[in-house]
């Protein structure tokens, strides 16, 4: 069975972006060489993350797709014949900013485009500040490689999401993400948040019989520690592939999607949906 | 903090349909002793799993609600102040058979009855033969001790049914179930599937931020060895109770309600899910 070859990329993050691209454009190319097919890199890789305070200034980030940092990456991925994913901070209008992502197709053509559909906003994640909630949907991005689904971060938490996107035909879902601890959380709170968050995106590879792909960023950015623990989860939700907590790395999967279907022929979820009875999942709340 | 006590009770079952009645019976006033509050006895616990075979003599274990096993519960349930849930293979009428359950007060009064929505057919477990799907919906069942969302078996799989007994009110969910390995599978996929059946219900817990029960039978009977390991998990999804793989046990968990208030305040994924863009939901498939 034919398998395509994955490649996260989670990296820490320094103050200029065009460092930061710069050095995503040199991991990406390393991952070229270790023969992947589809690399995706953390949401926001090109700044760290702005989104720790309010601050209008921040907005200078922003940047339109397509831009330049667009245009670096559909570069690398046609002279490489690759898939990329890459979240941007997008700025649409003036006052319309998105946290999105681009996907190249190994021509280096856009192949899709996401903006965040979930927006959190917690202490040291005010993201309801910076981006306007997505209006895209939950899409599937066709390419050379396979059909993915990017969803972003807080998406994450939401069943709804991986369902959609699972639905329009999506083999793999990847989850570019920024999640981190507090300086001052204990051990086992930061064990138990981070076995949360594993364990939500592996029941979205189950539920749904799919490959998924979360990768994180790493390094101590003011208040946050970001925990990194990139890793791929199989159809029966098996982690396959996992990174460290605070390491840059490159972290490669073997993805076989022959393997979906054969899962969900003996698992059939798909099958059995009671689509006459959820039409209240469109509410806010049941009484 | 007050908790509340909740009893998962796991057994292996008999031909005979009264002894599996008078054990249940026995075990439920055990964990009252035990200072249960709230009880649940697995699917189908007053029969070994018919469902292994089509065969039409099977319906004569039918039972209407109410009946004598439900007459045997209420009574329990009053004289020893428990809520009780009960899975019953339900007689409506002629022809109309259910995968039920239903939901005792500790006043012995009926509180709720739930048919299982989600019916599945693979081999050895060749339900749609027998059950009518569900017609009751998703509704939650409030009681002396808390809200409780009854969902069964197969129904575990599916996140809408967790997200709507949650958008519902539930604090604590409960899968009453019968799941087993055929005898010829390896060591390794038993594991694998196990992992992904508690995987995707701990993840029912931290996608809705509430309590989550899984009772499981345990025992051979036919072609299955069924996998027992009920547990419990709270509302971040961490198993605090689990019962072994082939013993009968009462597994108790001390359930503290307040925390869902708590996790959910600083997880707010109710307060951020995106129902313009969950329309498609109601659809078999998107293309």
């Amino acid at each position: 069975m034919e398998s395509v070859r994955l490649a996260l990329i989670q990296m820490k993050c320094e103050e200029q972006p065009e460092r930061n691209l710069a050095k995503a454009l040199r991991m990406v190319e390393e991952a070229a060489s270790r023969k992947a097919q589809i690399v995706c890199l953390q949401e926001l890789f090109r700044s760290q993350y702005f989104c720790q305070r309010e601050d209008a200034k921040s907005f200078e980030l922003a940047e339109p797709i397509p831009g330049p940092t667009t245009e670096a990456l559909s570069e690398v991925a046609k002279k490489r014949s690759l898939v990329i994913v890459a979240p941007i901070f997008e700025r649409r209008a003036a006052g319309v900013y998105h946290n999105s992502a681009v996907v190249f197709d190994a021509d280096g053509s856009l192949a899709g485009h996401y903006r965040k559909m979930h927006i959190p906003e917690d202490p040291c994640y005010f993201e309801k500040f910076y981006f306007t909630p997505g209006d895209l949907g939950f899409p599937v991005h066709r390419t050379r490689y396979g059909s993915i689904g990017v969803l972003i971060c807080w998406d994450q938490w939401f069943p709804e999401a991986a369902r959609l996107v699972a639905m329009a035909g999506a083999q793999l879902i990847l989850y570019p993400t920024a999640i981190g601890w507090y300086h001052d959380e204990k051990e086992r709170a930061r064990e138990k948040q981070r076995n949360a968050w594993q364990t939500i995106q592996r029941a979205h590879a189950i539920a749904n019989g799919l490959y998924v792909g979360a990768v994180n960023r790493v390094g101590v950015e003011g208040e946050l520690e970001f925990w990194g623990s990139s890793f791929v989860a199989d159809p029966m939700g098996e982690v396959i592939a996992q990174a460290s907590a605070s390491e840059d790395e490159i972290l490669i999967a073997d993805c076989v999607f022959d393997k979906i279907e054969r899962v969900r022929r003996n698992w059939p979820f798909l099958r059995d949906r009671r689509i006459d009875a959820y039409g209240d999942l469109t509410l806010r709340w049941r009484g």
